[in-house]
């Protein structure tokens, strides 16, 4: 099979040049854009071969990063469920799921390099997507599918996404859960998430303080009081709740953006009002914490829709309108009551 | 480069049988055997190529399962550290790690034969043995080259080991916690685990009651009704600790089988006495519960040296003796106090 690198060994042009032809013909000069594709010709070389084994599902193999595990290791378990959905469904369309591992996006842009150098693999999915990603950008300009769980966090995601992305809409999620608090009555529903500038930390908050400015009848500068930002685990959830204990005379309940931080307000609270996480763990049925599940199967099954669904030799899936697709679905919101008891310290 | 398949439609007979005759030779009939040698002759076979490339390491592959999620998801964590060291390493050595799933034994042969039959993976890396597990008696006739992350649970495992294997004395990590806490001079240390058989559980409970006779100056009968064996789990752990509490006036300490169990011990107990749990997840470092490590880093560069160390074509790695080989590692005992308060329920 003839491959980028033979085209531009043929056309005397560095494989960038070859890639910026196929993918970006007005940024290449003409007479460079003319050699390349006489070589193209000469050597019937068809782009994105990964792109179409791919689609045709022979033995093609799909590339994922294993996480760094997260501090507290609970709520790292969102990913450890989705690489398993991802595995089983690639399983049954006989596509390969190799891992990698990555401390960087430095490192995992090299590793999209070794991989795609080697023939390893045909398409990559990504997790843990930030604004300005420098892997969503490396793997656009080299034309390598992909698709990410987690949105590009841009302010177009939805209009005219960079990439093909499936996500959950955890603002949804967590204004649910607030909203529901409020129905049962009560009114000073606190918040503990993550500082910000942080996509899914900010988009989660959002649901809250939406939900809690439509319906608790608290004033606005009240309610953004009632807010904490620290980061992910038990240890600091414990004490964002410890703060807000001793800020506030009341607080009827509290919503968290993790499980981890639900664990620590809860210890910390000794499940004495409404404590809420985010993602379902382990953890959290264990203990009987309420809290917000992601639909992980669905998230694997749309991931692989994306990558098998690309169309017309393009590197990834479009819409009709020749733009990259998405997929934003629900989470949905599991009431518990506390399963553990917590006696006192004396 | 020929495969068996080759050497089988050459000589006129089944898969198994050129694997009988290259493995098992006098179970067959002589006839049937000089042909199939005569093929093999022909053809130049080499058998056992995938060892050969994973010692080479030529793009070699590892096949591993990313086992199903634990039911409380703490005791879980151990296996996907595992997978992190052992996806790094590979990484290092140029060698592919490939994920399946499969919710039993039969399933996972079942995926033994399709990856072997594409020839997807030159070695399999099995976690969570159990006495006479049939997924490594079919690796061993099927000659295909595999380590195990944990013994084959068999009397003989360290004489003459049935395969080569990694694991990690869980027997004197519970001894040396157990012995730990009576040092410090308490005396009733309770001991939560695993229901028997069990071949983990059982070898971490004896070495709480080996302990516990040698040191605590209790008679053996009253050890003995100290140990509770419940399925693991935070609930679990905390119903375990109720029944403790109830059936005894004073615990001094606890140890338990695992950190799900310590977690809901811990709650139960109010955080009041020393709990020690095992694996030293996340969970026990958030909270601050003393905790048996395993060096789980050496766990998996023990199962590449093995599985890259083997010699003379043999399908496996051999000690000189011509027998598997084995590594036993010791863990370590990581004591901490409690970082989160438990208040009162009212």
């Amino acid at each position: 099979m003839t491959t980028i690198q033979d085209v531009a060994a043929a056309a005397g042009v560095s494989r960038q040049t070859v890639s910026n032809v196929l993918n970006s013909p007005a940024i290449v000069r003409p007479g460079t854009r003319e050699k390349v594709e006489a070589a193209v010709a000469a050597l019937g070389y068809r782009p994105h071969a990964s792109a179409r084994r791919l689609r045709t599902q022979k033995s093609a193999t799909i590339g994922i990063r294993l996480d760094p595990l997260a501090a507290d290791g609970i709520s790292g378990s969102i990913l450890d469920r989705f690489l398993r959905a991802l595995t089983e469904r690639a399983d049954r369309r006989n596509l390969r799921v190799l891992l990698y591992t990555a401390a960087d996006a430095t490192e995992e842009i090299h590793q999209f390099k070794r991989l795609r150098e080697g023939a390893d693999v045909d398409a990559f999915v990504l997790t843990s997507t930030f604004h300005g990603d420098p892997r969503t950008r490396w793997l656009i300009e080299n034309s390598h599918p992909f698709v990410t769980f987690g949105r590009p966090w841009g302010a177009d995601d939805e209009t005219d996404p960079q990439h093909p992305w499936v996500d959950v809409n955890g603002r949804h999620g967590i204004s649910q859960a607030t909203t529901h608090l409020l129905n049962t009555g009560l009114r000073r529903v606190a918040y503990i998430g993550w500082p910000s500038p942080s996509g899914t930390g900010d988009d989660r908050r959002m649901g809250w303080r939406h939900a809690m400015e439509q319906s608790s009848g608290l004033n606005p500068g009240l309610i953004a009081s009632m807010s904490a930002a620290v980061d992910d685990g038990v240890v600091s959830g414990a004490q964002a709740m410890r703060e807000l204990e001793s800020k506030f005379r009341e607080i009827d309940a509290v919503v968290c953006a993790s499980d981890a931080l639900a664990l620590g307000a809860f210890m910390q609270s000794g499940g004495l009002i409404p404590i809420t996480g985010y993602d379902n763990t382990p953890v959290s049925s264990s203990i009987g914490i309420s809290s917000v599940d992601q639909p992980i199967e669905e998230v694997a099954e749309g991931v692989l829709e994306l990558l098998l669904g690309g169309r017309n030799g393009h590197a990834y899936p479009e819409a009709p309108g020749g733009q990259p697709t998405h997929r934003l679905l629900e989470p949905r919101l599991i009431v518990r009551a506390p399963l553990v008891k917590v006696i006192p310290t004396r």
